[in-house]
C-alpha cells in the first residue's frame, strides 16, 4: 500500500508579506489587523478568506497562518491548525500552555468552526480572539459543523478566554470579498450550511 | 521568523505490521478489529491508545493511521485527523466523497473527540464506525473537548450515517492497556477531562 505523507507549510509569498509589516503588536485590534490583512492576501493569492496567528502576551507574532484548503488538497488545512501546528512545532511541544511568555493568544479572523473549536481546546492557548462571526461564513455559503450552542462557555470551563467581534466588520468583508469573486465553497459534496442552534 | 514546517506521516513500523494482516475486510466487525489492533501497536510502540483507518465500500483498505500526538509534538495528530489527510493526499482531494469508490467509512477505534467530530465532517466521508464510546476515554483521564450532545444527529443531518459500539469492549480494553502502563495523558495543561452534556 502506498502511504503517503503530507507537508504542512505556509505559502510561498509569506516570508515577504511579513518582512512587510510589524511583528510585535501591544493593541489587540491591532493583533487583529494583522490577521485580516493576511486573510485578504490569502484571498488575493487565490486562497480561502481566512487567516490566523498566535501572539505572544507581549504581543509578539510567534506563528501566523492561512487557510491552505483548496491547495494543500487537504479538508483539515483550516488556519487556525496551522497556526497550532507550526507554533507546536517552533515551541517542540504538544501543549502552548508550556511557553514560557504563556498565556499564548490565537486570533482568528472568523470565528472557529466545529474542528478548529476542538482544536483550540487540546492547543494550550490561553486566549482566542476572533473577529467575523461564524454567522458571517455561514452567509456566504461555509457551513460551520456541529458545534456546541455554549461554546464560548466550554472554552472558558478549560481556562480559555474568549473575545468576540474585534474589527466584525473588516474581517466580515473579507468573506464577502471572497464570495463576489466567486471563490470555491469547499463543503464536502457541495453542501449548504446547516445552521447551528444558537 | 523562522517559519518550520510540519511532516505528517505514518511511524517507521506501521508497513511492516500491515505486510503482516490482510486489506479487504467485507464484515465491519473485521474492519475494526484491524483498528483496534492497531490502536494496541501503537501503545506496544509508546504512541497513544487511538487508532482509525478509512475503507472503501468494498472494506478494501484505504489508509491506516494511529494517534501521534507525543511524539509528533503536535496536538492535532489524534488518529482520525491523520487518516483523513493521508487519505486526501493519496486521492489528491479535499474531499473524500469524490471518490470513485464512495461512500468511504471512517472506522475510529474511540469516537471521536470534538475536533475530529469536525474534522469527519470536512472529510468527506459517507460513514463513521466507532469502537468505544467517549465516556471509555473519559474514564482514564481524556477529555473528550466541546461537543454538541446531539452530535450523531449533526452528522446524519450531513449525510454521514454513525455506527456506535463496534466491538466496543475490545476497544475500551486497549483504553485500559494504556492506563495501566501509565500512558501520557496529553490534556493540555495536564487538565482532568470535563464530561459533555449528554
Amino acid at each position: 500500500m502506498h502511504l503517503p505523507e503530507l507537508n504542512i507549510r505556509l505559502p510561498d509569498w509569506l516570508p515577504a508579506w511579513l518582512e512587510r509589516h510589524a511583528t510585535r503588536f501591544p493593541r489587540p485590534e491591532a493583533r487583529m489587523a494583522l490577521v485580516i490583512g493576511l486573510a485578504r492576501e490569502n484571498v488575493a493569492r487565490g486562497g480561502g478568506p481566512f487567516a490566523a496567528a498566535i501572539f505572544d502576551r507581549r504581543g509578539e507574532l510567534l506563528m501566523p497562518a492561512v487557510n491552505q484548503v483548496v491547495p494543500g488538497h487537504c479538508s483539515l488545512l483550516h488556519a487556525e491548525m496551522l497556526a497550532i501546528a507550526l507554533a507546536q512545532q517552533r515551541l517542540g511541544n504538544y501543549d502552548l500552555g508550556t511557553h514560557a511568555e504563556a498565556r499564548l493568544e490565537l486570533v482568528a479572523s472568523t470565528e472557529p468552526c466545529a474542528m478548529c473549536l476542538g482544536a483550540v481546546v487540546w492547543s494550550g492557548v490561553g486566549r482566542l480572539v476572533c473577529g467575523a462571526r461564524g454567522e458571517d461564513a455561514e452567509a456566504i455559503g461555509f457551513d460551520e459543523g456541529p458545534k456546541p450552542a455554549d461554546w464560548v462557555e466550554a472554552l472558558g470551563a478549560r481556562g480559555i478566554e474568549v473575545t468576540r467581534d474585534v474589527l466584525g466588520e473588516e474581517a466580515a468583508a473579507v468573506l464577502r470579498l471572497y464570495a463576489g469573486r466567486g471563490g470555491t465553497l469547499y463543503n464536502p459534496g457541495g453542501r449548504q450550511p446547516i445552521p447551528p442552534k444558537r
